[in-house]
């Protein structure tokens, strides 16, 4: 596996593999990768003549009171997990390569980032599109893969890609768990043995409003108020949004219909955590 | 001359002379093509293989104030000045074909904005970017060209293009004038004929500023001062700004150094014309 920390070094060599006719898959990443990543980068391999992964940890998308100075990072870790599961090229630049001086440019995807996790992270959205493009332009990809995990990173980004014409397919891979139901995350190593026990909380309430729609129940806020019934015997430190969505628009809505993206957000500590399932109404009741 | 009206059709033959490693210049511009326009052409024919002309008159630029619906169209003259400058391609987009439903998308270059016409058009260049941003990913041009007319654009798009790793190289075309000194430009139309003869002031104003520096004056506010004098000797309806400032930064400069860039907004009734001039300090004291 290539590892490249300038921009001008990784573009020049996709740039002579693309003109030799390879397809090259991209998975973004912020590092400390785990076997959600691992699902997305076979994904890749298998797809694409060339799998890049991109290891930033973008300082434009955490506020001033985030996690990004805690942000775990093992680059050691991530180089072999990478080439393990088939990456080609690791692109693993500085703060500074990507933002140089007088950096001034900003990609936003206004209506999407206003709701869920927009509302609490206000600019986090903005600096991810931002990186996502940035990084698209420099990799080239003709494919690029985002765990469904991040329901709503996952909605903005192909909505920019579509939006600003750009010839690349967003490939979405699913959650990967583990064993007890707990979404993969980095951040799930900031939970106590006692908070990560409590956290599996949020994937029972997801299921339990699979159940309750598989059983029928087609009311948004019954579902709801039913999920956050259950979060709360687990004693969460913040709710942050339990919401029923449509799954293209991210609006909330009141009779589950079509594609349906049940998602949340609840914080153990101070580690935030999120988990969704998206539910096919239609499909259901075929 | 192909004329694409799709975007889809025009991503797959460019992509299809691509892969053929043609190379592709790009001229964007709201049509009503004139001289101007042409030297642009000429300059991408003479340096592409193929060369890409866009004609859309793009809604996100214009306030609703501004002259949107009335900004001067002529599609088939377009088409014979493009064509006799050796345009291969044409690009004439709808605006729904531009902005489809749910269009969400936007790009912004912050600091640069700020000042100059971006005072007073607070929204204008992040429809530019914007939609320059998409014509590049349309028509994926290894160089495009933009006229020196419109400086402070021009510093917008190069730094745009910079930030976010576009591969794609932006070249400067100078201002092409009237034989009186007056700047090119499709608004030009709107002056009556007082006020076409008025506004040669501009041109007049700014060689008056270079020769102030060649004759070693190097205060800028001396300068501004001797050039508003000289603008309201033609009676402008508005001398929105003159502004001596950085040439790359576009930052107001006190004393003269470097590259200067001396820049000016006047309207004459409603019609806003800008003109500017560049001048290189460190040449003329060499």
């Amino acid at each position: 596996m290539k590892i490249f920390e300038h921009i001008s070094d990784i573009k020049e060599y996709i740039s002579f593999q693309k003109v030799k006719g390879k397809t090259v898959g991209l998975v973004p990443t912020m590092g400390y990768l785990h076997e959600g990543h691992a699902s997305l980068i076979d994904r890749s391999a298998a797809d694409n003549d060339i799998t890049v992964v991109s290891v930033f940890v973008n300082p434009t998308q955490f506020a001033p009171n985030e996690d990004f100075a805690s942000y775990p990072r093992d680059l050691a870790a991530d180089i072999a997990l990478a080439e393990a599961h088939g990456a080609d090229i690791m692109f693993t630049p500085s703060a500074e390569e990507m933002y140089p001086q007088g950096y001034n440019t900003y990609v936003d995807v206004e209506e999407l980032t206003q709701g869920l996790c927009g509302k609490a992270r206000p600019t986090h959205f903005r600096g991810v599109t931002t990186v996502v493009c940035k990084l698209f332009n420099i990799a080239m990809p003709n494919r690029a893969y985002f765990g469904q995990k991040d329901a709503q990173q996952l909605a903005v980004i192909t909505r920019m890609t579509r939006d600003l014409d750009m010839d690349i397919t967003i490939v979405p891979c699913p959650i990967i768990r583990e064993t007890d139901g707990l979404a993969k995350s980095s951040r799930n190593v900031y939970l106590s043995p006692d908070e990560r026990s409590r956290a599996v909380v949020l994937h029972k309430s997801l299921c339990m409003a699979s159940e309750m729609i598989a059983n029928g129940e087609r009311g948004a806020q019954v579902i709801r108020d039913a999920m956050i019934h259950t979060l709360e015997s687990a004693a969460p430190t913040l709710i942050d949004y339990v919401e029923i969505v449509s799954a293209d628009t991210l609006t909330p809505i009141a009779a589950l219909a079509e594609r349906v993206l049940i998602t949340l957000a609840v914080k153990f500590g101070n580690t935030r955590l999120i988990d969704n399932v998206i539910v096919d109404i239609q499909y259901l009741e075929e």
